[in-house]
């Protein structure tokens, strides 16, 4: 294990939280609500130790899969860690286990809330809250590595840990390329998403937040009613729009961007992932028509619904927890499919919807003929049979995780949709679930040891769970010294 | 496809359930409950159409994959198709798909009811409601393999198709006395509950369907408090020790039999199926200890509770839906995970989740060492890569129907918990669920369409899945003749 080169890239990480936090500083002396100290403190934290990690540049900069997963899972934790202080400090959010959950819900671009008054928060607090989501939704490694050369041309393991779905590809050869036209395409859209709001007349900080939450596929609000607060069919169009874009794979706006649009169109994660969306609307849309006047009202309802599920954001228009049962049931099942592989949403992602379907055909023509062996195409490509066990182990370790949440969550009295669906909407990084957390409710009522457990399920959903059973691991810490390094 | 054999299976088969059908008639007349016509009919019926099909004899006996599962699965919706006549044609359950609802979860040894009235019913229909589990639990057609000789040396494709697990294993080299011991075993199991439980007292009748319901793991009671009527801690224990040891693979008792007791003993799937149990009574246990009156009587109660679920029983000694809600998650959980690979119940076996289990650690070992290749060993033995593969793929096609039926059955303006532990008591063959399909509730107020939806997943449950896709399937039955079956 490379130690000097894991606290040096932490100590880097800590720094870049430093100089983020910033920003919401700025916040405070523009709107003059009080909370500098609550954000100079931590900074000064954050840089002191920063500064004295990064001091030594390690001799061996280079780090393997082991390195790569304790590093992602250690930043993120040290992050929220850090990034809950301002919170506490400011007294707005005393417990700490609260703050923290509430940091974690950001930067997973979970979204699920422990606030009881957000509309009484101070203006600073609300931008961290959501600014977390933004830095989040692309990783907060690949932006690193989008401002820094780390770790030589050893950087892919960093981003295979942090990036979701089944396979990471490079855009280009270099990684460091790839992390900054990734962050060019977000800033791009998060800028097109402010300017578009702004032109419908949204208040500018208003614009800022919710940006941060859709282009991030976050969920933060600052309104109780969410975006239904604004109540108008131009912001919710809008916000619709960018949520869906943002749960499209990365790579397909790369490949938009340099002229590829047709093998961009022809992609099969995204037909899949737009078909899901069309078809969940309609059935909605058919099954609320009563609750609200006439076709053009149910579907913007059902569509915003449905984006903000699939992308795993987290936003609501309708409080859907009182829609009937299909729609909610057709909702409970989009939080778990969630959006595509290399996108800022969560979920188990459609590209392994689409692997575990085909493995699962392959294998019933298995069944009737015992000898014959089908390779899995995926995206015009045979997926190599690593990659599809993967994708079933996952699954199964996915299923794991959830149950075992389900059943920790359960020590609690609450009813039986309440536990399960707080556990999907927390794992797979919506927020928002039925019943008690529904997207009128939160989950301020939880105890302390349910928070923790939601907590880690946030993190494991964002950082698709290796990465922090790896941390957890001793196995992973006890070989000090891997064979391949010494090469 | 050979369709000569298919056809002469199924005239068998017909033949049988006729015989089968003598049983009940007998009991109508003991005890004249003016219910010897609705058995005359359909007995008639299958013998007229049985002695047509088997008139003629196939001269080609072979038969492969294709064909063991389309018989398996053809045989097993004409047996319920006509089992369901009875119910009908005495009028007591006049709906026909009503009838098929409970004959399928009969044979399935599903145990889900949509009766109202049990107390009201004729005995010889209760007994024929009951028998059905008995002869569901250990295999329709393994049960015509133990009479007589099928399909020449091929048989294993039929028994491969219908009986649970992973993978089955012949325990003799013929196919016929593998069959004949695991129906000896089956028998020995019933004659000994039912003589212990009328040393204890109950009536024979009583014996009799009760030990029908748990050596099949079925769980149909003819009184409306399931076993609790009898309120009896004899009668607990020893129906508890008799649905534990049916939730265990029939294998290891002819092991026992055969004085391998230690090789038995040293089972990995046994001590995992008996350690869940342990465990699960344990925490339940310390849940509901406020409920009852001391440790013993919680003790009894959990015990029994957990033992039925599973095993996936489904009878009741308490209405664990009043339960606090870990208890019910727990049960909840149970219900997933099953009996063992090669006994009566169903569930997803413990079998497949220790492979599930032991593939995600292998997986995660993976991930640190990208080349490292590690082969899973289970009971002693390792597995083979495409039984990993397909344990993996069946486990995402059990979710893929559990999901849909989910869909399928929120149709209904029911609660979510009751529309998901409908469809996981049905697809897994336990019976009761919670809410509405609790113990003390039913699937009476169920409409048609989600009646049929529920039948379909009690038979894709008991046959796990893969045989009723095959029969649905028009590429199993558009390539007349395979390859192989010209050889």
């Amino acid at each position: 294990m490379n130690y000097a080169m894991i606290s040096y890239i932490m100590g880097v990480i800590m720094n870049a939280e430093a100089a983020l936090m910033l920003l919401p500083l700025a916040v405070s002396l523009i709107y003059r609500d009080g909370c500098v100290l609550p954000f100079l403190i931590p900074i000064l934290l954050l840089a002191i130790i920063g500064v004295l990690l990064v001091h030594r540049k390690p001799e061996n900069t280079t780090i393997f899969a082991r390195e790569g997963f304790v590093v992602v899972a250690g930043a993120w934790i040290v992050v929220s860690l850090f990034g809950a202080l301002p919170f506490v400090i400011s007294g707005e959010i005393p417990n700490y286990i609260d703050a923290l959950f509430e940091t974690v819900s950001g930067f997973t671009t979970t979204g699920a809330s422990i606030l009881t008054d957000i509309e009484g928060m101070s203006r600073s607090l609300l931008f961290w809250r959501s600014f977390t989501h933004w830095v989040g939704g692309m990783g907060v490694l690949v932006f690193i590595m989008a401002i820094i050369p780390l770790a030589g041309g050893r950087s892919v393991y960093l981003m295979r840990a942090e990036t979701p779905g089944p396979s990471v590809g490079k855009l280009v050869p270099k990684m460091r390329s790839t992390a900054m036209i990734l962050y060019g395409i977000y800033i791009l859209l998060t800028v097109l998403e402010v300017t578009l709001l702004k032109c419908g007349g949204m208040p500018f900080f208003d614009c800022l937040i919710n940006s941060f939450g859709s282009v991030g596929t976050g969920g933060f609000a600052i309104k109780s009613a969410s975006i239904g607060y604004y109540d108008n069919a131009y912001f919710d169009i809008v916000i619709t729009v960018f949520m869906i874009l943002c749960g499209i794979n990365f790579n397909l706006f790369y490949l938009i961007l340099t002229g590829h649009v047709l093998q961009a169109l022809k992609s099969e994660e995204l037909r899949c992932y737009l078909g899901i969306i069309l078809a969940a609307t309609l059935v909605i849309t058919y099954d609320i028509l009563s609750l609200y006047d006439g076709v053009a009202e149910a579907l913007r309802y059902a569509v915003f619904q449905v984006a903000s599920i699939i992308t795993t954001t987290g936003f609501a228009t309708a409080d859907f927890n009182l829609w009937p049962p299909l729609s909610r049931t057709i909702l409970v099942v989009l939080m778990i499919l969630g959006a595509s592989a290399g996108s800022t949403g969560g979920g188990l992602k459609t590209a392994r919807l689409i692997i575990l379907l085909k493995s699962i055909v392959r294998d019933i023509k298995k069944a009737l003929h015992p000898r014959s062996f089908n390779v899995i195409q995926y995206e015009g490509k045979p997926v190599e049979e690593s990659v599809v066990s993967g994708v079933g182990s996952y699954f199964a370790l996915y299923m794991v995780i959830s149950v075992v949440s389900i059943l920790l969550i359960s020590a609690n009295e609450y009813d039986f949709t309440t536990t399960v669906t707080a556990v999907i909407a927390c794992f797979n990084n919506i927020g928002p679930g039925l019943e008690l957390v529904g997207p009128m409710g939160g989950y301020a009522h939880f105890n302390a040891f349910s928070k923790i457990i939601l907590t880690l399920d946030m993190l494991m959903g964002r950082l698709e769970i290796i990465p922090l059973i790896m941390l957890a691991s001793p196995a992973v810490w006890r070989h000090g010294k891997t064979k391949r390094r010494s090469l």
